[in-house]
């Protein structure tokens, strides 16, 4: 089969012999995939990661090991991190933070921008047919805009800003302006406040502060302090950024303000496919443009130009 | 009277004008003061005060403004934070970031190494007889420490590590294995850790990790790193400290490992009043020296050597 693998420096489509499903795992025929910033910065050599990129992905389980049989035909999206289940986080539930992880498409397994990628059950969550595949396969960073509103108590009443127009920006604005929170968005784009505009957030005012919640979505390290400037004391930042570069961050205002940061990455997969589901969130309006397997290379440079939002693969 | 102030650059005695308490406010004899590491700041320069330093304070109140006249001969302890009651930080009920505040000895206002200072009733806490001078002179930055539990849980069954074995570092170790939490105390000083471990706290053992809850209290930059290397996935980490530095902070580490980093500063004084009368919460043995209000240029000397405890003035 093709796939998209990042090997020796370079990004290149290859041949690969078929996964085969080991006990408990399933075979999943990829409908499509998303090309995600983490794939941009795995393609700058700044994640360490050799193999078969991606990690947004819907797909139909088409073979299966042994006690998973009952997956075949099922169309399904996937939690990305692949967990030991033994170990004091998996116990404490939080296979998220396995120590000993695998990461599809980011750390030690290889991802979805292939024909097909072999994945264990117990992440799966079924897509209902409601949902569009265009739709399910931003169930991923879906999750990631859902795993706010788990850390932080986001509700009517409260100010929320959300700092860059990006592609997770737009998820986390249309995520909490579906709480009843009032969500102001701050970027530099047009036609990307727009679909936030149209999920129910607004853009926001030059120097507005102070805000109950800063999600801190730039990925720039400035942007840390533009969220220190709009919170107010007692406050909360959900950091959602990872940049190379050391964060521009006032530790005695920190103190001084009594402010929390508070890190943020994957969510609740189940959460995002049930949000698609009832439509209370529609994240296509993000898509930017879809390309054939084969254009892979193509795909992620395009992935990779300014202003750019998602970019879908079309195994 | 007698006050020890820092003005042109300089810490000198100055003779001043007993205060006159206005309307709703109480003229406190002061009884003892503590020097803090904030004090020493504020002579290297970092803090912009000038005034008279001090709000650490235990004192009696011995003349009254209009409508306070009930306080007269009361032994009392104050908040520090003396806010304007009618923005929108205090409407909320949360004063210590009224945006207008003054604060005792720190910010626009005379502090307590004098003779007197004048106070608003509205921040201050009745003493108990059972609590000594020694131990409510402590109240405000066991304040401090008493903050760490209303902002984060802990209890019995979580592990916590307090870096730094200062003063507040102590303080918060004191106050946190008083929650029934198992609490480490990571520091240099076999003496410091001696007086953590009579208040049921322990020494971390190397290399020990990772903690549900890490107090930064080390006052330097390297403490944070410290932290999120000993800080479980999904922990949070109590920064305490303020420094000059930059922070040495791995912010993509937060985001991968969701932990949350907590600014905590001022606390409530009525909760330190209530442990230090129901004897809780010993903090006597961290005095390591005491002065008369002339020897207070002395006094904050020996308060910067490196190694000291808790230096009191006896004005």
């Amino acid at each position: 089969m093709k796939a998209l693998r990042f090997v020796g420096g370079e990004l290149r489509i290859e041949e690969r012999p078929r996964p085969r499903p080991a006990k408990g795992e399933a075979l999943v025929r990829v409908m499509r995939a998303g090309v995600c910033n983490t794939d941009l910065e795995i393609v700058r050599g700044y994640m360490g990661f050799e193999g078969t990129l991606g990690h947004e992905m819907v797909g139909v389980v088409e073979a299966a090991g042994e006690g998973a049989e009952r997956w075949i035909g099922t169309r399904v999206v996937s939690d990305i991190n692949l967990a030991c289940g033994t170990c004091e986080r998996c116990v404490a539930g939080d296979g998220h933070h396995c120590a000993t992880r695998s990461v599809l498409g980011i750390v030690q397994k290889d991802g979805a921008f292939a024909e097909a990628v072999s994945l264990p059950v117990g992440g799966l969550v079924k897509v209902p047919d409601e949902v569009s595949d265009d739709a399910a396969v931003f169930a991923e960073p879906l999750a990631a805009a859902f795993e706010i509103p788990t850390q932080v108590d986001v509700r009517a009443g409260h100010r929320v800003l959300v700092l860059g127009d990006g592609k997770l920006g737009l998820l986390c604005a249309m995520v909490l302006a579906g709480t009843g929170a009032d969500v102001a968005l701050g970027g530099r784009h047009d036609r990307k406040i727009a679909i936030a505009e149209g999920a129910g957030a607004r853009r926001v005012k030059a120097d507005e502060a102070p805000f109950d919640v800063v999600v801190e979505a730039t990925g720039s390290p400035a942007g840390l302090r533009e969220a220190q400037d709009r919170v107010r004391p007692r406050g909360t930042i959900v950091l959602k950024s990872t940049f190379a570069a050391p964060p521009d961050l006032d530790t005695n205002r920190l103190v001084i303000d009594e402010v929390s940061i508070v890190g943020s990455r994957c969510g609740p997969m189940d959460r995002a496919v049930a949000a698609l589901a009832d439509g209370s969130v529609d994240p296509t309006p993000l898509i930017d443009g879809r390309y054939g397997l084969g254009q892979g290379v193509e795909a992620v440079a395009h992935a990779g130009r300014r202003g750019t939002l998602k970019i879908l693969l079309e195994p």
